[in-house]
């Protein structure tokens, strides 16, 4: 378990520069036509590369890839996993407090998901999530 | 004076999406023909405005305004205000730690500064902080 003060920095970042998603991916394989696709994800620049992983194996929970871009991004798509992130910093997130708790919802909902009306429910909280962060008032587009 | 877990938690953010800066700005009305500028700036979408704006509250040293792109910017510019941010930050910096670090010399330095001499360390020193913004490695431009 990271002290206080480590998850309260990946707390900041995360805020300033992270990204908190999850959306009905369509797949036939799938019981109602759709997988729910979650994810969690830092960016940076490839310039502090090197202190850059530092924070990610602090986190130790997901992948650090290369974009196309050049950018970097370390994602944090397991359930589990992304289950263990945001509780360590939900106490600590502002800016995306209510993408945290919606998350979280998402994910424990998920696991008791039995039939359709579950998954109706689910769908109507994914919907509320993409709203969260495509608000109206976005006025720019960044690469979160 | 904020609690470690604050101070952390504006630490992650300037790392993840901050710009801690200094230039020589041409002046003819300073002794050397150049003003020492120095400036530290949080960034974010207008859609968390009322979010950000708790989070600059937090912090209490600078200005916050909307850029013409429409991006928010918190701006930090007065050099008291400067150390009193970096000293803060300092201890929980990750990815800008050269960058607080050298800041803090320079601004002690330029406090200290009496004739031609010190001014040209401190021209160095600006030139070796520009080097550290602007590395040969850094393949994108973003917004900082």
């Amino acid at each position: 378990m990271l002290t206080k003060v480590k998850r309260a920095y990946i707390a900041g970042f995360l805020d300033a520069d992270g990204s908190v998603y999850v959306r009905l991916k369509p797949n036939a394989s799938y019981r109602f036509g759709y997988q729910i696709a979650p994810y969690v994800a830092l960016f940076q620049s490839q310039k502090d590369r090197k202190k850059f992983e530092e924070i990610c194996n602090l986190i130790g929970l997901g992948k650090l890839r290369v974009r196309k871009d050049g950018i970097l991004e370390y994602t944090i798509g397991r359930t589990e996993a992304i289950k263990e992130f945001l509780y360590m910093v939900e106490p600590f997130v502002i800016l995306k407090r209510n993408q945290v708790n919606l998350m979280l919802e998402i994910l424990e909902r998920k696991e008791r998901s039995r039939d359709k009306k579950d998954f109706l429910v689910l769908a109507e909280l994914i919907e509320r999530f993409r709203e969260l962060n495509y608000s109206k008032k976005r006025k720019y587009h960044n690469i979160h």
